[in-house]
This record gives C-alpha cells, structure tokens and sequence, in this order.
C-alpha cells in the first residue's frame, strides 16, 4: 500500500485543479517534488509510486492519420486521462472507457496536431466531468494550460510533463511517474521524428529536446510516440539511443537532413490547426454514443 | 533468481524440440506439467515462472489484413518467437529483431490464415535458425506440428498451446506461461470473432472453444487478437466475458447469428490459404534485408 505521503501528492493535485467555469486557464503548474514536501528528494518519490499497482493502459490506432491514441486510468479510483484523442474516433474512446467504468478527468495534448483534428471538444461533450488540456506554449485554447513540470494527476498515478519543444513550441512529452514509460507525442517517433518545417519547427530545438529530455530517461522506459506509420506500436529510449537514424547524427547533420526533407504539407492542415487552436473549447454537435 | 525446477522446463522444452533436417514433424508435444515433474501441480509451475522477470514484448500491425504479429523474447538468453508474422512487413520484423539482438527460434502461426500469406517461410530463409510452427489439425505443412498441451519455450519462457477450434480447425491460442496474456489468433477477437462459414468453420465448436479454453483464463488476463480493423489492440477476459456481443449470447443465438453473417469472400483468400498450407516450407526468394 502507499503511504500518507504518496496519496498528499494526488490529493494535492486534486485541489490545485482548476475547475470548469472558474476561469483559471492561464496557468496549471503543480510541482510535487516542491511545494509540499520540499526535503524529500524527488528520486524518493519515484521509488514511493513505482510501487503502485494497478495502472490500466490502452494503446488506440487511428487510421487515417495513423496517430495513437492512449488512456491510462487508476483500477482503484478508475480517474483516467487519454492522451491525443482523434475526433473521429472520439465514440470508441467512450465507448471503452464507458464499458470500463473509467472516469475520464483529462483530455491531454502533447501538441497542437497539424494532421487530424483533436478529439478533446467531443469527449467534454460526450464525458462532462472531462477538461482540454495543452501546454500554454502551443497559443491554443483550452481548460487546462499546463507546461514543463506540471503534472497531471489520476488516481494514484501522475504524468508530468516536459517540454519538448521542436516540432512545435507548444510540444509536451508526458512521463509516468515511475519512468516506466513516456507519451513523445511528435518530438520522437519510433527511429524518426515529427517534421520541423512549420508551426514555429526548428530543427536544433528538437535535437535538443530528444537528448536533453527523452533521452535522458531511464534506458528501459518505454516510448509511446504519437504516430507510426509502418505498424509499430513502441520502442524504449536505449534503442532510439541506438538506432534512431536521425538522432544518432551530430546535431549540424540533422540540421541539414531536416531542413531538406521536402515534405508535402499535411492533408488536413488546413482543417485541423484552426480546430486545435480552439482545443476542446469549441463546440461540437454531441454524438449520440457509439 | 528462478530455481533449478524452472530451469528444467526450460532445457527439456530445448532439449525435446525437434530439430530441422531431423524429419520430425508429426508431433510435438510436450507436456511440462507430467513428463518431467510429475509430482508438482501446475499451478506451482505458473506461481514459479510468473516471477521470471525480463520479457520484451512487441507488437505489430500490419495495415492491408488489419492483422497484429507478436514478439515475445526473453531479454536475458535473447531467445524469441513470433506469432503470425505477414509476409509484406517480414522486412519490418527482421530489422527490429536484428537491432533487439534476438535469436528468433520460431514463427508461430494461430492458424491457417485465410485474409494474408504467412511470413514464416520468408522470416526461415532471412533468419536460418527459425522454424515455422501451426497446428498438426491445420492440415498445413510446417516445420513442427503443434496440439492443444504443446509448449513453445523460449529462455525463461514458454508459451502453452490450446486448442480453439470453430473458426478453423486448427486454431490454436498460445498462452504465455504465467497466464497475464493470451494470443487468441481468430478464436476470439476484441468484441467479436472469426468467420465461421470456411476453412472447417463451425460456430458451436468456436463457442465451446471460447467458453472452455478462454474464459476460464484469469480475468486480468491481457488478450491480444490476430486482427483488430477499429484501432484497438488489447483486450481483458474480463472484458469479454461482459461485452463481447457475440460470446455472451446463448448458444444457440450465436450459432443462429455466425450462420447468418453473409460476409464477402476475403479478398486475399485464394493466394493466401494455397500459401499458407505450406506454412514456412514453400520456397520464397530471399529479402535482401531492409
């Protein structure tokens, strides 16, 4: 069982919330290791909540712009998060976390996508309890505006956020509290990375971001990108160490290979940013269920 | 550390595999749970092995037949197996293989797959040490014929062999020694199941084999299916049993309801079954890597 000073941190991330309707959307920016107990080192705290037991995890594919969609969830207290919803697959989303009996707080962005169009606004319709949230960065609306070192809390269990900037200003990555495994959004993708040629990309903010935040995770962590393209469904930071084709460069190199990709321009670009810009704050018709 | 008692599965699995060139093929089926240690029940077997720590798990999508292929490893002897590999991502598989160092020893097929070509002849003339394994009721030619007992070792692990009939007659689900997850192949899939009107199909088979084989696994058990086409890659025994529309109709319901589904021919079936009934000994020309 966890002790008192495990469940303070849930608790107090609880109250720090903002709540629909107050109007505190302009910063979310709990940091546990802290405000509240600041002599405990934050190494302690990881060790405290790897012990907890029963983390509900669920990997979704959406086809069209072949992102991944997760849901992480507390079996105990069943408050979960999904990371990266695609609107159109909005109505199997509730329907699992319907049929698990999760209570859906969060619905979290690593970033304002260019390629689908969030599905953060239908799930608040469909789930009221649940809140948007993205990094204030990204200049997108939402409830919850969070950055590098906020955490978000469910159950017995938090992600925290880093920021990852590169692809976009505005990119998080999200890490389980234990490390045991981070959400790379377009920062990295499995032996790839998100493009840096619009949106506010740079290509040397990336590089740094991968090596300074991701990679600097524990060699066994599991990375959950937000996209696979050729059918792969994770990798861990050794191997991207390794065999990252792109980060594996010097950073001058990957400069260069970046800057001369010659990508064409997404497909739904011109539909999806302006409709991630108002993430989840906007109003969609509400579906009638699955 | 795991006892000399676990050890013995492990080299008996090793020991009694039989090897290529031998000719062996009309059967392997080894028991742990009575040939060796006849006297220690089964379920000590699985409190055992499930403290065996180090799997890697992958899992992988491949996007024409909507059909997943599994590696399972042990991260220590490197020793690994594939479940349904599809011959068009083989070149996928063998790169991720190659860069998790692993020792591929089989390409393990739930059944004769009616909608892709298998990849285990194409993955035996890449990687020599492989041999393809199915089911001896498969009626297809393999390297080693399987049944319902059979276990498939690999390092610390094993994978047990049962067997599902009604989709096909020789589907099989391969359960993973410490029953956390199970690879249903067609048998069962995440809110639904396989045709039934084919390749010996027969919904009152598939319903027993359901009800007897998987539903008496742990609720928490991890299902993972042969085929998903909405995006979803895991389910619970659990959840099945409660919310999967088919299974939890009576008998004869589900009987009245695979018997009325009129279906269209799957596109790749006649390639795909002529090809597949040679699992892994047909002649394929060697990739020259990816």
């Amino acid at each position: 069982m966890l002790g008192p000073l495990f469940k303070s941190i849930s608790l107090r991330g609880l109250a720090i919330c903002p709540k629909p309707g107050t109007g505190f959307r302009s910063g979310w920016n709990v940091r546990p290791h802290q405000s509240f107990n600041p002599g405990v080192p934050s190494k302690m705290y990881h060790q405290e909540i790897a012990r907890a037991k029963g983390l509900i995890f669920r990997q979704l594919f959406e086809k069209i712009s072949c992102t991944y969609t997760y849901i992480l969830a507390d079996s105990h207290s069943k408050e979960a998060v999904i990371i990266d919803p695609v609107i159109n697959e909005v109505n199997r989303d509730v329907q699992l976390i319907q049929e698990l009996g999760l209570k859906l707080l969060y619905a979290a962005n690593t970033h304002c996508h260019a390629d689908h169009v969030t599905g953060s606004g239908l799930l608040k319709k469909i789930l009221p309890g649940c809140r948007s949230v993205i990094a204030k960065d990204s200049g997108a609306l939402a409830d919850i505006h969070i950055q590098g070192g906020s955490t978000i809390n469910f159950g017995d269990f938090y992600l925290e956020a880093r920021s990852t900037p590169g692809h976009t200003d505005g990119c998080l990555t999200y890490i389980l509290n234990d490390q045991s495994m981070a959400f790379t959004g377009d920062a990295l993708l499995i032996r790839g990375c998100g493009r840096t040629d619009f949106q506010q990309g740079c290509p040397r903010k990336l590089y740094n971001s991968v090596h300074s935040q991701i990679f600097t995770l524990p060699g066994d962590c599991m990375l959950y990108p937000a996209h696979d393209y050729t059918g792969r469904t994770v990798t861990t930071v050794e191997e991207e160490k390794k065999f990252n084709p792109r980060f594996t460069k010097p950073l001058q190199e990957f400069i260069d290979l970046m800057n001369n990709l010659n990508l064409p321009k997404p497909a739904q670009i011109d539909v999806a940013v302006p409709a991630n810009l108002q993430c989840g704050i906007q109003d969609y018709p509400v579906a009638t269920g699955p």
